[in-house]
């Protein structure tokens, strides 16, 4: 794979794009004098403060170092050998970790039926057909993506009865909230309302304007014994924790996570609408975050491609990600380039 | 353990201190419009150059989120169920990582007898009685860590000779490098010279003025095979993997590293002196990178403890590290603060 | 699950019938003295020998315990962390063992798409799409049952053409023979041929009047350095190992595989022909071996069900599995209470 | 390692003897028709009700298949990633499973000081010191061998007290009891007090007479929850049960189990009486079990080692193994020909 000089801005991916400029101020400041290591220091317990302002005084918050450590970190929690976990057939863990899961679980990651992205009750249910079935691994947990990897959004209600039916069965509920900022401005709805009914959060940062470094929200307390311990076997223990907890604290603080989000899903929409206006570009999905998913003649797609980087997905779809600093003009030349090469492909 | 505000130096750890402002600085510039992710960026691109430059054409890096990441991805290339890794009985990989290596890579990790935190041949011949007895897991790896846990460091002709013996008995070596810049100052010998007969190396920075982020490097290129993959199933890729590569291409390229830690080296020497004209604190070992171990009345201890902050040992010792920012006045103040505590419990 | 007494012959599996006469006798004809442990004694001697006559002098042969442990050692040669095992999707090693493949491993198992239980080359070279992409985990081995689930059997030409794919793209190649004795005389081929291309080989003789103990099989020689050890590590190693290999000693040499398998093989066969006759039973794949997947309505399934047990399988179908020891009046007797069941069921 | 063909008794090992006749004879009488696989059979059922007979009707009986299955499957129960198992430094467990557990579960297992073989407990103290140390596996587990890898035995009280200092703790208790039966015997102890204050207990009989096969009691009820699936996870779920419980159901039924290790017990202790009687022949533990660790020359070892094979132990003893099957005169025939060898060497 190419890696071309980004004298314009990609439609990749969004952890193409850097860091926030308070971000960068934050690491900044955070490298102020000596701190105790491992988390033990002033900008992570003020960090931890904001998760708790966000998620409730009885959750726990663990700063990990990417998002695959998060899931991995999380689901440790509440899976092991013998158990699986469910996730939908697009997911993550799934399908982009290289295997993580299984790797440091001893679990079977098993894909469940979806429809967008988002995991259906029916599938979820046929999924826990196997229960009590020795000779299969037994179901621990839910795992969610919210948004999903197809930049859809689980309504309240969605979220709510596949927790319903998880915690029935006796499972777990993770959220993968990689882009949680993004489905919290999607749906207009603070991070709580997005998590209720989860017992388990990845909460991403690095998507929209963090550096580098995530965090475990554990929403049931009693699941949290374990974390400690875990994070630094599961390699995600930071020793000079503060420049990842000081981000977060900007992030949370300073609503970094609300602007940022706003503005990359604000970037999808105006490409949307773009799109809208040139014919022969059809979108696979609903477009409610910062992700598009275009089927269109590859030509074109290809040379588009040349200029502004992104990725073939399957299926024959392009997928396009907006990121926090995708500016209007970005997407203004980003359409007019994808008219002309639908235009010439007419001719 | 509670985390007091550092108004002033800690010697509880060098990763009390924070990061060098070059370093900073080289985050802050990496923050510039969009690259792509994982590595395949320019930062990257240049710092896995300047590796070249210290280990050799032939070496491949691989950058990673911690030092536990490191060495674990480090020892996936060559261990696994049924093998076994060879160690200092007092080593990272053994006492200090909460079991990662065993939970990652289902292998034994196994303490050899050492002397002043050095494996000896001895106890490695010992440890190697058992290749070709299936009940036991068959040693696959030998790891010395450079400079050891206790500050000293292996001469070059030590490590050949531990190599010599570990790879006639078909294993690979693995060098913990977590302060291997302290290592290089001590012995006045460049990386490459340091890294004679390693296969693979864990090169730390954080202890030593990097913020984030260590590297493995692959002396060995056929191990490399697995490396990308293996990087993201360890959890160890990160997506803006800029903002790691940046800092270790100031931190070769600027000298960063020898600077840093020849200051903390000669800040653990000031100490060494200025505790040998203290009546009754030994120093327990060498006295090389910028580790002390001391023997003193615990009294005296806690009563400095109170305002410089640092562990007990095992072994009824007392650890003091000094770090790239431990400036003379620091040492001076420690040291008259020690001398004042003897000559307090003396009365 | 109820546990009936078994009257009268089951059909729900045939590992519900117990083990031949001649088996029995050799357990007691190596009940002989003393002889050393975990494989050093002449039963295991000349039962290794008997399997290198059927496999070829280059092959190495490993007792283990049971069929998911001769999968899971087999695959151990192979397979671990960041790495996939493609398989087809109704094979036992994705669908019944409890996810132990992933619990020992740390790899995946991916299933591959497949038509009457066998994987399809289109199927597998969709799999191997991933090849190279850091994100996913990579394939290494292809894992082929044989004969499958669903009691078919794959044509040496599509086992042949299966493997090239395979090792095409870097990955070995692995066979479930749980049921090989039955594969084999439906093809009327020595083993040998029915192994061609195969580098490991899960062999099993447990389902074919076995009392216990399988066989790994390590075709490819270079792959069996570290079964002698990792056989300990999973679990495997019998310590009076003389108790197994007596068993396949006579197995091979008095041919009772043949015998066996040519009797369940026919009793499915005679089952078949019965079924033919009787109005409303439809078969779903063709038998080849021993498995019959019947679609018929669950009434009158259950009222046979109430004396000859057998299982649901998913897509609505009924499992009859024959054994060595059903006899033709057993079939008949079958058969006719099917018959008279349909016949109830339509007035 | 040569495999001589044994014309007489070997002190090698007691997994050297074959199985009593009646275990034998029990094997044949479980061949008798279809029953269900997977231990939902008749003869499983009456082999578990015996168990519960002498652990109690709270307690839970899974068969396996080996003993280092059954102590992978006990402890699986209980530990994992960033947890230990603290142990003897000469349990099997650590030192003799080929790295299973940890490979099966990625937990630590680490040795704590011992005296004759069994766990001391200031060792267990000291192991404990790191509860709560995140960057240390925390303890889940105490494992105790009863008899110890030595052939001594814990006396009750000794038992209770590790116990009750790992309870408090809270670690679960283990016990491997590989040849627990040899403990009853010698402690004149029913089982049930042998397994005071355990929670998860590996029995064994394939020391003492059985054929194949082991079991694992968990005495703490709640801690079975997980092992119906796990026993299948682990690789230790036999197909035709029958086969094992059967064996299991004459062992304790018929209490072989308590005649043939009185047997095995008995020339144990006429060994040691002869060594009384040779000059230069030292014993190294008390004979409680089975076992006996002589120092002697080297050169008089050999000598005898020739006819009646026996292993080389560590620390420069001969290890020596009764079996259930050895009698009086083999005793009485082994000792002339160590009298000889030692007398041979004094010329």
């Amino acid at each position: 794979m190419l890696a071309p000089i980004m004298s314009m801005k990609s439609f990749a991916s969004d952890n193409n794009s850097g860091a926030s400029p308070e971000i960068i101020a934050a690491i900044g400041s955070a490298n102020d004098g000596h701190a105790l290591g491992y988390g033990e220091d002033e900008w992570t317990r003020r960090a931890e403060a904001s998760f708790k302002r966000e998620f409730g005084p009885a959750s726990e918050t663990f700063f990990v170092l990417n998002g695959t450590g998060a899931n991995v970190l999380a689901l440790s929690l509440v899976a092991g050998p013998g158990l699986s976990v469910l996730c939908s057939d697009t997911a993550h863990i799934s399908i982009d970790e290289t295997g993580a899961p299984e790797a440091a679980l001893g679990c079977k990651v098993l894909p469940v039926k979806s429809r967008e992205g988002k995991v259906l009750p029916e599938g979820l249910e046929a999924a826990l057909g196997c229960v009590g079935f020795i000779h299969q691994s037994q179901p621990a947990c839910l795992s969610l993506s919210q948004p999903t990897e197809l930049g859809t959004v689980y309504e309240p209600r969605e979220t709510a009865e596949l927790a319903r039916l998880a915690h029935a069965a006796g499972l777990s509920v993770h959220m993968d909230g990689a882009r949680l900022a993004n489905a919290a401005v999607a749906l207009d709805l603070p991070f709580r309302e997005l998590a209720a009914g989860v017992d388990l959060l990845s909460f991403g940062g690095m998507k929209n304007g963090v550096a580098f470094g995530e965090a475990v929200v554990v929403l049931r307390p009693e699941l949290a014994a374990r974390a400690p311990c875990l994070r630094k076997t599961r390699l995600q223990l930071a020793s000079k924790m503060r420049f990842i907890s000081a981000q977060y604290e900007a992030y949370l603080g300073m609503r970094i996570w609300e602007r940022n989000a706003r503005a990359s899903n604000a970037a999808a929409k105006r490409l949307e609408r773009a799109c809208s206006t040139i014919g022969g570009i059809e979108l696979a999905y609903p477009v409610s975050c910062n992700a598009l998913f275009a089927r269109m003649p590859i030509e074109a797609a290809n040379a588009v491609r040349e200029r502004h980087f992104f990725y073939d997905w399957e299926g024959g779809l392009q997928r396009w990600m907006t990121s926090f600093d995708t500016s209007d003009a970005d997407i203004d030349e980003f359409a007019s380039e994808l008219r002309e090469a639908m235009l010439e492909r007419g001719r």
